[in-house]
């Protein structure tokens, strides 16, 4: 089935005067690597760069939904137009599939100024190197100041949402573990803020001394240095949201202080180039190999006539 | 460090006459990605493609290295020269490191006419995909009739092996987990002879059984296609062997019947081609990037005067 064609001057035009719709739609191209999305792409170029690109990752359990959500409230309270991604990245389904599972959002659903869009990063395009970017550019170029991306930490997704975030917040419960797990799950290089949920449980004191110890043990001590805060939340009441938001402020001034917002972008943009260049070399290959190309060096390696090393480099000339 | 300069012509000549030192030193070559590697494969080219492939492959205790020892010494007394690697998904170390681990394989240790090998697969420069393949290469070249690759079944590694080996030889023992697991774990696609060993254990024939009946329930029952035997061994006391010699030959004659020896060669040449030429792209890839080829795209599309795709259209523009 071919593509549906798509009027992109029009429907980026809808996305930045704030339709759901046509976000909605814009995001979906990303899904399906739509012949259409160089253009799309080239066409937001302009308009991106603005939002402030907030990565939100913990374990199953920690409250996550819930946490996103009274941030939500809280930028909608400063009148922020709000994104929100939430990425599974376990999950091979996308779009309405889990919005299910968004119902602790349901207070921002009526909301025309926040966009909440769940995302599968398991398909067969790649993980959130791939898409999440592109749907943040989508986001970011349709006025919203704020971008959440929600992610479960599992595996390697809290390394990379860290890696598209201008702002990561890692966030633990009491009693999942202690420091030194976290230390071990390398999450304590990732966060800029860490923010201990569920406070009013046995042992969050204790969790965070445990992280504050870690940190104080990290390299993040030296002058210059942003050394992150921990704060604590019982997300369901919005306590203790206020210092959160203060950890985002103080952040977000420090990485324009220093230059460290360009930095993050420009290894941004780097990855980004870089994963859609593989990807293209990747597909260009599999049509060499559709088209016989490789077929017949590999006829004249198995005959012994010529080597691998030989035939790749002949592919590879002829790639580009 | 510069490497070492290397007598290409000399070191396949030494190799091809059964230098053990010779042979140790081109894979050494190998798995240092060392860049007399060109010359080095392209002067075996024409040697190759003599050996019968067979891969080993089982989980942690079903008796691998035993096994393996048996069938060499099967080998041996058909007069063939062997050659063994036994690669160590797991494990970022090779060479020597292993072969403390090789004890049960002591008795070949003296025989010239048996090249043992321990290789690790974890290195820097990618899987049994990169490495493995060339080192068969080098022990195929150096007129090894045989070449038997053990590598413990786990994660990808049994599938990759499958790719590699003209014979792929699954080992299980008993009251190691019924059909269903072993077809769970994706077994039953991969093997081309099944070997239940430790046979002399309770539940061998209640575990060939199954096999045989998960093998029956497979689509490998129409007419032409190989249907894999399911062998018992007590490989410590030598029993079963001849069965299992039986299979492989065969198996070998199927192969070659059929002409599916020649087509699972050209995809493995294939694959290789392809992984060669992809490391490549990346490497140059790497070089752009520190030249900062890809660091002033990467400004452009922060600044919003490119997008990530147009970026990567220039890139590889200018790779090949």
């Amino acid at each position: 089935m071919p593509p549906r064609p798509v009027d992109v001057p029009a429907l980026v035009t809808a996305a930045r005067a704030g339709s759901p719709r046509a976000v909605a739609r814009l995001i979906s191209l990303v899904e399906d690597a739509h012949p259409a999305l160089r253009e799309v792409m080239a066409a937001l170029a302009p308009h991106t760069g603005k939002a402030h690109v907030i990565g939100l990752t913990g374990s199953p359990g920690v409250g996550k939904s819930t946490s996103t959500s009274a941030l939500v409230a809280a930028f909608r309270a400063r009148g922020k137009r709000v994104g929100i991604l939430a990425v599974d990245p376990s999950s091979p389904f996308s779009g309405g599939a889990l919005l299910g599972d968004r119902v602790r959002m349901q207070e921002h659903a009526l909301d025309p100024e926040v966009y909440i869009r769940s995302m599968a990063s398991r398909g067969h395009l790649g993980g959130l190197a791939w898409t999440t970017p592109q749907a943040i550019r989508v986001l970011d170029a349709a006025g919203c100041e704020v971008v959440l991306v929600e992610t479960v930490g599992v595996g390697q997704s809290e390394v990379e949402i860290a890696g598209l975030a201008d702002t990561t917040i890692v966030l633990l419960a009491p009693g999942m573990g202690d420091g030194i797990q976290a230390a071990k799950a390398g999450i304590l290089e990732i966060g800029d803020v860490f923010v201990v949920n569920k406070a009013d449980r046995d042992g969050a004191d204790a969790t965070v001394r445990d992280l504050r110890h870690m940190i104080s043990l990290g390299d993040r001590t030296e002058p210059g240095l942003w050394r992150p805060p921990v704060c604590k939340t019982v997300a369901s009441r919005g306590e203790g949201l206020d210092e959160v938001m203060e950890a985002i402020d103080k952040h977000e001034a420090w990485l324009d202080a220093t230059g460290t917002r360009h930095t993050r972008r420009l290894r941004r943009a780097s990855d980004e180039i870089e994963a859609i260049a593989l990807a293209a070399l990747r597909a260009r290959m599999g049509d060499l190999r559709a088209g016989h190309g490789i077929a017949e060096h590999a006829a004249a390696v198995v005959a012994g006539t010529t080597d691998p090393y030989a035939a790749a480099d002949d592919v590879v000339a002829h790639l580009a």
